[in-house]
């Protein structure tokens, strides 16, 4: 490899920090080492069409490394410096790997007859957006749709916070919420939007065992929530009840306990949804390759 | 106020950035409407010893500076360029407030009884430690222990991530995790770790009732979570289970499951521990003056 073809695939690659340039290439960038492991255990196969690496890195994720080359994609040896450039993190962990997006159709998702959906509207933050990603990867959920004006998944922010769920769970990205609620609903599922000025409490379904059939939850922007017109969508708006003095809950911590509610309720005998069967998580609370 | 009164004013304020002059003065920088009004509407009374504005905020947010003034605390009308130089977040808002430290001795906290309780040991990452706080307050906790080597809460990214909740809820700082557990218990709470290995779930402990007595979660570090010796000190080490294929949860968004698991077993009827009567938010999910 010379350093000029090398110059050009970095080149290439820097682009795709501004979202406009991924979108025309259909590709992004997935950095560090877990971020790389669960591309290339996709279920449809590896993921990684380029990797970019530091020696020191190579030395340290030779297995990694090897299985990028075994799956047949070329891997850049590329400078402490440039790395600097390709990583988007202040203390890059030497390894960027070239992605194709992994969204799919909606009627794709909906057509699996999901049992657990989360649908994110006008969601702007990265990082809240992949926390939430890993949360209803965990709590079990089909699938996430981006709805309306949210951020892109593929933001290196986003497929950090993910820690890797954005390669585990189909994603619909740029779609309209009242057609992603339409098709949802149009499969049997109960649209839930999370509202904090809500009437119904989160409880209240507990009680009345509504949170054992199929269920999309929709979330709506930190700041503003969800837009009027989008709660009378849904089938009914739901509130994290506040015990305390909180005004509110964050986006992720309140798609955490609805998501989880949702979880356990599909878990329980009779319930018209199973999404999984449990396991404890290999890792303590964490494995973050970011703390967010 | 000469502009050299002002300006040795501001040099002072500044230091505040730094932890071991905030420890020196016991004093804090709390940013932003949302926090100033919160620091003023303080248990004790008005938090706010001192006001840095700027003229548009002044005019913005007229109430607050007024409350300020008849709180008995100086208002220093400040240029944007000062506070662009006080303020710690990318576009400030206008307002920064110095208050005095508010933690209290653990054994105060301890002998209010409290039903349930959180206790952070090694959390490093302030905006994970700010939206823990955030959750506690929100699910009715008694308050919070930063034990052993934490972040400290006074840092603004936690006082922006907590969204107020830093001047709700009792805060204990720089105490031993051993001494805060054993305390705890001697208040008779149960002491139940957060660990994604743990071989009991979440679901074990709810469905054999034992969430409805008084408990405090500790919860470790983002990425090594609990030291083996700390799960020891435990009643139990309890994970939230992984129904999908994510690794773990993140640290805050396991915190809101396990924190609400709690709080919803404290109202059923016959519980021993009942912290608050649950109300709707009065906000979306948000009123974020920070998304994180």
């Amino acid at each position: 490899m010379t350093p000029v073809a090398r110059s050009s695939r970095v080149r290439a690659a820097r682009q795709l920090a501004k979202r406009a340039l991924r979108e025309r290439s259909r590709l992004f960038l997935a950095e560090g080492p877990q971020a790389v492991r669960e591309a290339l255990d996709g279920p449809g196969g590896s993921r990684v069409r380029e990797l970019f690496v530091t020696a020191p890195a190579r030395s340290r994720h030779r297995d990694l490394v090897d299985a990028v080359i075994r799956a047949g994609a070329p891997v850049h040896e590329v400078s402490g410096e440039i790395m600097a450039e390709l990583a988007q993190t202040v203390t890059p962990q030497g390894l960027v790997a070239v992605c194709p997006f992994l969204d799919v159709p909606l009627a794709e998702l909906v057509a699996a007859a999901p049992a657990l959906m989360v649908v994110l509207v006008n969601v702007r933050d990265p990082g809240n957006a992949g926390t939430v990603l890993r949360t209803a990867d965990a709590a079990g959920a089909a699938g996430v749709i981006f709805a309306d004006a949210c951020v892109d998944p593929y933001n290196s922010k986003c497929v950090r916070s993910s820690a890797g769920s954005l390669f585990h769970l189909p994603l619909v990205v740029g779609v309209d919420a009242r057609a992603a609620t339409a098709a949802l609903r149009g499969a049997g599922l109960m649209i839930l939007a999370a509202d904090g000025r809500a009437a119904t409490g989160l409880d209240d379904l507990l009680e009345a065992g509504r949170l054992a059939q199929p269920t999309a939850w929709i979330f709506g922007n930190e700041a503003w929530g969800l837009p009027a017109e989008l709660g009378k969508l849904a089938d009914d708006s739901v509130a994290v009840p506040i015990y305390g003095r909180a005004e509110s809950l964050n986006l992720a911590a309140a798609a955490a306990v609805c998501l989880y509610a949702s979880a356990r309720a599909h878990q329980a005998p009779g319930a018209r949804a199973r999404p999984g069967v449990p396991r404890s998580s290999p890792d303590a609370l964490g494995s973050d390759y970011v703390a967010s």
